[in-house]
């Protein structure tokens, strides 16, 4: 039996991938959460010094991982969310790093102390960035018919859309007006019976 | 027979890569490079509007791809430079994460306009995270004794280090001093007889 630990802070962060796709596969892990204080705890037990990590135990043995599109790739692998073909693998994969770029321009949005450089940045961000990548995803989705990121159903791809999607709150619906298929994928997505639970259960915490 | 065309600016930036990746796999590919002005030709020819992409022509079938690292990742499956198991895989990712999440802080202090936040960025990016990452590293190499990231060989996400360590010019020495076997795994790649040729005959180009 293999069994599955994650580490990160409490927090959804750059671990809320990861969960989505242990839940989309209904798959048991033990999900560790530690405040900020705990850290130097946890670090120097981290492969990379960085959170999140996954520690997976087989027959005695632990593997480990960092980086959370790594681990998100090596489970949605496992999982069978990774795509069908080689092809496929790589076009869910490249919707990923796509969304990747999305969120790290959102994060550094959310750290930036200067008011008149985040309102610039934030202002791109908002008007063009997401704008433009999602009306490539509309095509996408439109063009392969399954109602999903690739061909042949749903992949962690979606699942990292849809993550990001979250991060926009309030906003979300009008991004989503002018994207019909975009909007009925993450609707279809959140709608999913164990990814809605997990969403329904999960910790509430701000990040 | 499968054709390869790689489309990037003429410069190394996000593709150098994808071309070590090949000039290691000794696979004959086209380099398809750009200036500036010609950029509006291509970018509705990408699947992403972004470059590097890559055309994969089999059976007069064209597959597309995007994303630096999904392109490498594509591309060292292929051609074996990915590592032996899905563990090794994983690991190689991982690394090639780590190096990406440096490319990415270099990238942002080189196009940072404000002196005085360049100057405090680049001390952290300088003083901090270069040697923590190296330290880290160079505990893998020396660990698994391949004198390689992972412990069967030479993979996509080594090329990716070498790459990164280039980007630091004249800096590149002190930062290695520390660091002896990710200075002798830069050297023994720089030293791959197909890689060497590579990079003694490349386009000589600013970025
Ligand atoms: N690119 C990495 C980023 C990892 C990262 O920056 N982790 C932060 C938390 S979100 C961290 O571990 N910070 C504490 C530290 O570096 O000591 C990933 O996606 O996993
Ligand atoms: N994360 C992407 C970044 C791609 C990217 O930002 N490409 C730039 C050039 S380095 C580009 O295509 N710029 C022109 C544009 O977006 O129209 C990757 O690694 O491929």
């Amino acid at each position: 039996m293999v069994q599955y630990k994650l580490y990160y802070f409490n927090a959804r962060g750059r671990a809320e991938l990861i969960r989505f796709i242990f839940a989309a596969a209904g798959q048991e892990y033990e999900d560790v959460r530690f405040e900020r204080e705990q850290w130097p705890e946890y670090k120097p037990k981290s492969p990379l010094g960085q959170a999140p990590y996954l520690d997976v135990v087989e027959n005695g043995q632990t593997f480990q991982l960092a980086q959370s599109l790594t681990i998100a790739r090596y489970l949605a692998r496992k999982f069978n969310l990774a795509g069908k073909s080689a092809e496929e693998q790589s076009e869910a994969e490249m919707y990923a790093d796509q969304v990747l770029d999305l969120l790290n321009e959102l994060v550094k949005i959310h750290f930036e102390k200067d008011e008149t450089r985040k309102a610039e940045v934030a202002n791109k961000f908002y008007t063009e960035t997401i704008p433009n990548t999602l009306k490539v995803f509309e095509s996408k989705i439109a063009k392969n018919g399954s109602g999903y990121l690739v061909a042949s159903g749903l992949t962690w791809a979606d699942l990292f859309l849809v993550d990001f999607l979250g991060w926009l709150r309030e906003k979300k619906d009008s991004f989503l007006s002018n994207v019909p298929a975009v909007k009925a994928l993450d609707q279809k997505v959140l709608n999913h019976p164990k990814l809605s639970e997990w969403i329904a259960k999960r910790p509430k915490t701000e990040l």
